[in-house]
């Protein structure tokens, strides 16, 4: 028997037991052996949530130390303030696997309600979703039926590509942006994906940069910050992620993750490393 | 005897002593009497600099807890990593004025040398510095001598806005969005600001969205994070903040801050609250 295993439960996390929280990176979460951050970020950010005593978070931080394979993990939290409207808390995740505790990733987060917030405050947009075709015709998607050489993580994610921006055919768009949908394929085409789904869609997709003729290979983020605007509408999310600047070695890649209704409902940014060439 | 105090100056810290770094908000950096954020932040960002034991910030990311008044100030920090290539460390900045210890800012940040970027890799910039008038030209000098109402802040720092953007004469341009020139009054027109003095850059200009016909008077910072791609050529910076989603009660600023010579020296995106109305 196959048991479907979800995001949900793929990230849970209990205790805290002396300050600790306990989880696991689970199989089938890695890009060639290594955990995707965004992943590995959003057990720490369950635990966080969890010290914050506030249901969602609001922005959240990660600084990526070292790469992060299977087995236990802890996270160590620490409420820095507790206020009125926000709470602030710090953590580590931490490797527990082998004989040395050593730490994968260092987080920061502020933590509320988004139900909180006054919607019928004034608002101003100058930017709309991009431009996809429908879910169900987006074809290009990674780990797909026809896509053999997808690392495991995108079986995990419901990743579907705009055509145009698909490089799985080997045609780079030339410009270093990626458009597509996202959800978790546990939740179809009517689920609802969580805040901490949503800091898992900021880093999913592949690297911008692969849709332009620069001789890379992978890009290591250093930093990536989400910020979780609104919780979602239910049903799969628009996404875009662009790249405006690689310089010195550094690029930055912006995120817009967009609900169904046509809602900004997470925005994010990554510092990463263009590697040397060799 | 008037002695002319410097940015550099008035962010120094001194230690550590038991793991503790000690600076002072000083007087001239507050706007209505609370301290600037990016100033509170510079001090913290020199002690977690000399923590590092790198030159540089390369990313550096502030939640902000509480304003903070002229006093002396504790920095206390902690080296999550030291790797080969980077430090990462994470700092709480804390107010020693009164009886209680309050932090007003945790931060969390990574550290490096930008001289080490190599220069010959591969780049791609898709975007240009603001188009602004030459720095002489351009008189909407925040605390210059035409403006009293300016807080005491706009005279420790040389900001001198686009005229197109300056709301100072009462006329709002109706995008959200602020062009202008950014340097220390210390420096004149040919001296460097140093990393840190980007930092600064990115959050001392006023809110954009002063520029559009929102009902709001003050627009507190949540969290603030400041890539600093590259060490600054001498004079003055190109800068340019925008808004593009007020949502939910939030609203995110991004800044870019380009040097002399055209390049993008700094990347910055700061969340923050737009008040309820009242």
């Amino acid at each position: 028997m196959t048991t479907v295993r979800t995001f949900v439960q793929d990230t849970a996390v209990r205790g805290p037991d002396n300050g600790r929280y306990r989880g696991e990176i689970q199989p089938g979460w890695d890009i060639g052996g290594n955990a995707n951050g965004g992943y590995m970020l959003a057990i720490a950010t369950r635990a966080m949530i969890d010290a914050s005593g506030r249901p969602d978070p609001v922005t959240v931080t990660a600084h990526y130390l070292r790469p992060g394979g299977v087995g236990p993990v802890g996270v160590d939290t620490e409420v820095v303030k507790s206020g009125k409207r926000f709470a602030t808390v710090r953590a580590n995740l931490i490797s527990l696997a082998g004989d040395t505790e050593r730490p994968l990733m260092s987080i920061i987060g502020t933590f509320g309600d988004l139900d909180s917030s006054v919607h019928n405050d004034p608002e101003l947009v100058t930017a709309a979703p991009p431009e996809l075709p429908p879910f169900a015709e987006c074809t290009h998607r990674m780990g797909g039926s026809g896509d053999t050489v997808a690392p495991d993580f995108s079986r995990r994610v419901d990743l579907r590509l705009h055509p145009d921006d698909s490089f799985l055919d080997g045609r780079k768009s030339g410009k270093a942006s990626l458009r597509g949908w996202f959800t978790f394929p546990e939740l179809g085409t009517e689920g609802t994906l969580d805040p901490v789904g949503l800091i898992q869609a900021t880093d999913a997709f592949p690297p911008t940069i692969f849709n332009v003729d620069l001789p890379v290979a992978w890009v290591p983020t250093v930093e990536l910050t989400s910020h979780v605007r609104a919780r979602p509408a239910p049903g799969p999310l628009r996404c875009v992620f662009t790249t405006r600047f690689v310089t010195g070695g550094f690029l930055e890649e912006d995120g817009e993750v967009w609900d169904s209704t046509g809602r900004l409902v997470a925005q994010s940014r990554q510092l990463a490393l263009l590697p040397r060439s060799v």
